[in-house]
């Protein structure tokens, strides 16, 4: 496995880490929990991505209790939460980044997760209704009370990761550190363009989410949805649509041909692509199977072959088919 | 129920809410409490006030004892509380800010009320013998401990709170969010024509206080004190002359025919152009009779019929009778 | 009791206090330390002074038992300490200021004093083997972790006490509010002249030290040192020769005269000549007999009967014999 | 013993202390540990220095147990340790500064001494893949949290300790005060010319190792590699070419000759030489055997007779074999 710096900060994560969107809570048991676990500590994965609205609190309290039997020194994985669609409908406790709930949220995060502090805990998106100083005193707080030591955004603007920046320079706060964004072939503009500045500006790292477009760039919604896919889950009308366009599909049937001559999967190729963007800190794969934690790991290697030429020419293939 | 944010800051407090000046410890026992509380909250108010003065502590431990026997998520609700007057007519105990008092006040409230922290920490009023500094560091304090989210200021002038803003900023501490002040159709200066400018520059956000002028809105002093009213409790003496000003019951007399074209009452209609003020945050209520919250929340209502040409003409009835 | 604000802080003194230096732990038992703690709370006195170093520790360990069985509101009195002297003859456990010492040296009082924070915290002598901002971060931090609530310096030049403000207000640390000088009619210049500008431009409050020139101001040594006295303890044989000035003792003996205009002992004129100066916060005075204190009380009578011109007079009578 | 100011700082060190680098957990066992610091003590030694990777934590754990059974009062002592190599070599847990491994790593160290904090705590080496301002933050919230007193550098250049001091001066942080160099006859340029703006400019203190040149300043080498010698213990092969460099030992042959006018061993001169220099604190010294803390003790004698003549003399002989 390689590690990279999480953007400017001095923290190492695996350029593939495990992600428990959708997984825990819902698919995956409390037993396949810990063996997804392991199987990608085995592999060098060091970053464990986490939610508080993941399963409703549920995958949380999976990933904690897997970590309790798997009694690894704390100091060797890496742990994230993210706060801000709540887990109840009611004011100060969901869609927001408020002091109240914030401060409320972290507490009942670690007692789920069963652990003293976490890593890294994300601003799971922006909050219009709240000022980012409110929010950037009550992330630098948990870092200061010792619940976390990082502290990020997901799915902000860069004018907001900016402004977020600048308050806690202004007032000696600990600054954010990380953002995860989607990103992948299809999902590209945030990343390349609207964050450029921040890299360099800032350090910013990003622990990327979606690199396989929902599934829709392993090539399995080829030939419409298969039988039980995620697309086929409760709730998730809104991917099936998506992973059936016909034009993305084509995309994806071209990729099929690079990849087979790199032979390796379709998948394969798109973490690849993303491995080759060095601002990418380390892309979240997920892990309903064991066996896809090892899969996902050889991108590591058909990174390597991924000479500019090539990257130009898959970049041709997706052409303009992507935001 | 709406809900309004407080000020510029992210929290969310229901338009409505519920105050304990007088109630608590007084005319209302135990068990009224807690009943009214539940019954607030089953209308959508999520904001209990408080102070530690109101019935010398006893406010405070019954609303106390009542939150725990109700036993809500603690996010769930917003609870206050306020230090100035002391329950002790000694030095450092009474009229002061000072770090010593302060201090010393917030671990009793906390202790009285049961709680780990309150929502919102008010100075109760200026203190000329304290510097600010010295206040917003104690205040600012809280909140670092733990002790509080946010705080606050009552009838403070403008001048005051902006250099409180001003200090807080320059040393980088948190800063105050909102005030409470008195609001109502006859005491209007300080909300709408003093602390103009803050509103905008500082984001202040408004807690009122008196909204049916200690009942003189009602209209039920129109015809002297009746009897079992607050006015003929001992010790409000200067509330009966206030009550019985027959120029002012004359204005509610006019005030009474726009309730009725309404089909309200007086009080609701008095609610209800307090809440066609956008800076106002949330209107603090009494609530001797749980039927009284469920009469007071209806002004929601009312506030959506009130149009400008209406708020012009109840606002020319009440003329210059206002401070 | 009159009270008086500690400098430009919030803190309400009695304009005289109690001291425990040579006192508690030596000539004053146990039985004794706790009535005059209490007769001097029942004359309103709400300040009571100590310091690490009196009595080698055993006068904090005394006040401390004494205000355990007196179990008065912690709110309702000031108890101070102080560093630098220290209790060992080693490096970095005496004539310091250094951080290891005062973070070492606070919890040992406080443990002594049995108290969970002092109100005042003094740096007892300037250390210039410290630097003023290492000094300044300690006291602070004492503040910041709950163990005192303001600090101060003694016997500070008026430029120490100044780069302490200035480097506690650049680095936004709890700044020094108070100071400990000596001050009675032999002994001014320090607190009339050196310290005039900073008055105004910090704040400074004044806890004043030998009001009565160790005894010489009470006239009692006019005839030679009389059997019992301080100037006889073991030790203090650099207090016989100050005492026994003819040229002061001459001095003293006409303030005699106007004392008995004044109906008062020579004491209480040398007290009241203090109050008359409002930079001075509060008088610390010793207590060897429960008797003292009330006769001290009396200046506070003595100083609204001193007009200006009667203050010229008594200032006329000193001449030049004062440093 | 005579000692010193850390730098700038008001902490006084002994002028020679005492190091456990290779030492505890190899060499000496618990006994021996215990008796080599009673008698570094008893010759007025006051600082005792550590770090994590010394023995793979064994030195720590030695010296814990060997400081509880002496049980002497914390504030008479100094203890150090230092974090960079780590004791696993995993990312995040070796050859890092990162804000994960710091915070991890001071609370196993703690344990490992059994103590509530330590005096001194180091960056064992500089880290490139960290940045300055995340270190800088994490030693000086080690210090916030109470677990260490003041902190420091080894081996880091010039620009990066002034780095680190900027920016604690500008984020209001803990400053560094300290830096452990590498400094004996052979090995002076970093200390005599690149710090050399360091000591007025920001008062940085030395607490230097190896003064003996890893024995070669012995003058046992000068016929080769002795039987039980460091030289000989397994993983210091690299030691042993340094050690045997006929150049310098031809140079320690010649200093044998002024050692012997002085009446001194060259080990004695050699120390003697160091503590001329002001800009040193402390020389941390071995102590494998306790005869040999006494016989180092010698050396601040000597150095009362190294005039500066008899300096010139010295470094003539050394002449350009150092670096």
């Amino acid at each position: 496995m390689n590690y990279r710096r999480l953007g400017r900060s001095g923290l190492q994560v695996s350029e593939l880490s495990i992600g428990s969107w959708v997984t825990y809570g819902n698919q995956v048991d409390r037993r396949a929990a810990r063996e997804s676990l392991a199987a990608a500590r085995d592999a060098g994965v060091n970053f464990f991505d986490n939610a508080e609205v993941y399963a409703g609190g549920k995958s949380e309290q999976i990933m904690g209790e897997a970590l309790k039997e798997l009694n690894w020194p704390r100091v060797s994985y890496i742990v994230s939460t993210k706060f801000f669609w709540g887990l109840n409908e009611a004011p100060n406790q969901y869609h927001t980044l408020n002091r109240k709930y914030l401060l409320n949220a972290i507490d009942h995060s670690l007692k789920r997760l069963q652990l003293d502090y976490v890593d890294l805990v994300f601003c799971h998106r922006p909050d219009p209704n709240t000022p980012v100083e409110e929010t950037v005193w009550a992330m630098s707080d948990m870092i200061t009370r010792g619940k976390a030591l990082y502290w990020g955004t997901s799915e902000w603007s860069a004018d907001e990761i900016r402004a977020a920046y600048e308050i806690a320079e202004r007032h000696h706060l600990h600054k954010p550190v990380m953002e995860q964004p989607q990103y992948n072939l299809f999902h590209r503009k945030r990343v390349e363009q609207e964050y450029r500045r921040l890299y360099e500006d800032i350090g910013l790292g990003l622990t990327t989410w979606s690199p396989l477009a929902s599934g829709l760039l392993t090539g399995k919604y080829r030939n419409g949805v298969p039988a039980g896919s995620r697309a086929e889950l409760q709730g998730y009308d809104w991917l099936r649509k998506e992973l059936t366009d016909s034009g993305k599909n084509s995309v994806v049937g071209k990729l099929g041909e690079v990849a087979d001559e790199l032979g390796c999967t379709i998948g394969q190729l798109a973490l690849a692509w993303i491995l080759t963007n060095p601002n990418v800190s380390t892309i979240i794969t997920g892990a309903s199977r064991v066996e896809q934690i090892a899969e996902n790991m050889k991108a590591q290697d058909i990174a390597a072959q991924i000479t500019p030429e090539l990257k130009e020419k898959i970049e041709a293939i997706v052409g303009d088919a992507y935001q």
